[in-house]
């Protein structure tokens, strides 16, 4: 089986897409043969900001049910791979959004969010980001956390401070993950995870997702889809083959104004970076290229095995567990 | 001039009154002598929340302008000293309700909220309180901290984690208060201060209003205005008589369901603590009784010039200062 057609045969899931939810990101999406992403339905947004967010997708995937479905369930993420359809789960970068109420975390796991990232770069109510000093979990996040487990909705820690991290890890029943990450042993960034943290979520059964988002590359906008595939064999060297998947980081469509809103606090507030011009590596600039990036895994001497888990298999397993199935 | 008369003749001030805010309480307030009261507009509330409880009191002064009025600045107690009549003035015992806005800092002031506790008992957005593990002063709390000193909101750390409280202190540009606490010299308690604790805010000009609530005073419900004269002898003796005052913590007209709401995270989450059956201070059991609080000072020893400086006159100088007057 030569590249294309293991691409198209493949389970292909994008752990981490956060580009300006439109018609155009989710056609490319199926052109680059993504079998489902996971989109953020939350950043900064509070309860019904979300819930605006998440209508306004709902409303796209209605519109277009011969291209996309909405995925609860991985049987869900297999009957899109089996229709030749796209599937949408939806995600949060926050858990503000669930603002102060526990049973918010069912509310929006109804609507289909079945990923939430603990906190995003600060300090929420539940723990603290990783662009602050971290004083760990809080109570309340604690009690967030089991109902996470209980329902269904998997800890996402790339944002994370260390501290929460790992108190997370720790304490949650269900695997946990870091969706979307960079090792520092590549590049030092507060973004980006020691080789000892790499070690620590996987060998306590958590989950990798390796991003391609340049700023936190080496080679940063000048990077390639070859210095990608370089970060997902360094972090496979670390948690292994069962452990590892794809979390790009996808942008595409997204305007100066969102990452400014990225990049302050609460939306508006203080700055907390500037990631400054941002290029997709070369080879892997779209969606759509999608392709570029299972043949450039073989090419690196990745098995055809090895390949379909990075590429998506890993992600549905893990999901699976986490959504109790 | 005996206590009767002198009560009479002072400004008292109640720096923490959170009872049921209806014509009855401040019926009983205004029997009592008391001529402002800060009266709290917001435990765990959101911002709307907050706003309906604040649109709640406004209702009970407009309808009552013989007896009450609105306080926003050290001339309107002086007015309603003046007058006779008994000042609201408005106070947080949570930052939650400024949400993830710095701006409601200033919005709220508008609305007349001269005083905001950081933190009620747990984390938040700001800090975290002294019912879990305190990481600190986080850097969004920071920033909400800057906007309560230049909008002239003061910066209360009664229920707030000592790490926290620490970094308020040495950080705030204008003085902070313990609003309403007990020495943890007299009884141990999460809510009571050390020694070291009232010292350190004395000595970096902030202020102790020293409270009379039960469940922390060291004969608990069995307690009689004596001890509360007891603690505040206590707190004297440490802080001096400049930087001292009362915040009672009268819950009068509160019933079960609000104690509950109090001792659980958010209002309805985990227990944080059981107060058990709650009966003031015999002597001072009803704000109508606070004249007695006056007659026990001196009867403590406490000079003319001192009872007024603890029962009214250090609360309205350091809150002119806050304010910026």
């Amino acid at each position: 089986m030569n590249a294309a057609e293991l691409h198209k045969d493949a389970i292909v899931i994008d752990g981490l897409v956060c580009g300006k939810m439109n018609l155009e990101l989710f056609q490319d999406m199926h052109k680059g043969g993504v079998t489902t992403a996971s989109c953020t339905m939350a950043f900064w947004e509070n309860f019904q900001g979300t819930v605006n967010n998440i209508a306004g997708v709902n409303k796209i995937i209605d519109e277009n049910p011969e291209m996309l479905l909405k995925v609860r369930t991985t049987a869900d993420i297999r009957r899109a791979k089996a229709e030749g359809k796209t599937g949408v789960l939806m995600s949060f970068q926050n858990t503000y959004a669930y603002e102060d109420q526990i049973s918010y975390v069912q509310i929006f796991k109804e609507l289909g969010v079945g990923i939430a990232q603990m906190c995003y770069n600060t300090q929420n109510l539940v723990g603290t980001g990783c662009y602050e000093r971290d004083g760990g979990l809080s109570d309340f996040g604690r009690e967030i956390m089991w109902e996470m487990n209980r329902v269904g909705v998997m800890c996402d820690l790339s944002h994370v401070g260390s501290k929460t991290s790992e108190e997370v890890i720790l304490e949650s029943k269900k695997p946990v993950c870091y969706s979307h990450c960079l090792p520092s042993g590549l590049k030092e960034h507060p973004r980006n995870k020691s080789d000892e943290e790499l070690k620590f979520i996987a060998d306590r059964g958590g989950f990798v997702g390796v991003t391609m988002f340049a700023p936190f590359l080496k080679n940063g906008i000048n990077s390639t889809i070859e210095d990608y595939v370089e970060a997902i064999r360094y972090v496979f060297n670390i948690v292994g083959e069962d452990q590892i998947g794809i979390g790009t980081d996808f942008t595409q469509g997204q305007g100066q104004d969102f990452f400014e809103y990225l990049t302050h606090d609460k939306g508006y507030a203080r700055r907390l970076t500037n990631f400054g011009k941002i290029i997709n590596p070369k080879g892997i600039r779209t969606l759509g290229e999608f392709p570029n990036l299972t043949e450039a895994l073989l090419k690196d001497g990745f098995s055809e095995t090895q390949v379909r888990k990075i590429m998506g298999e890993n992600w549905v397993r893990i999901l699976g567990e986490v959504w109790g199935e």
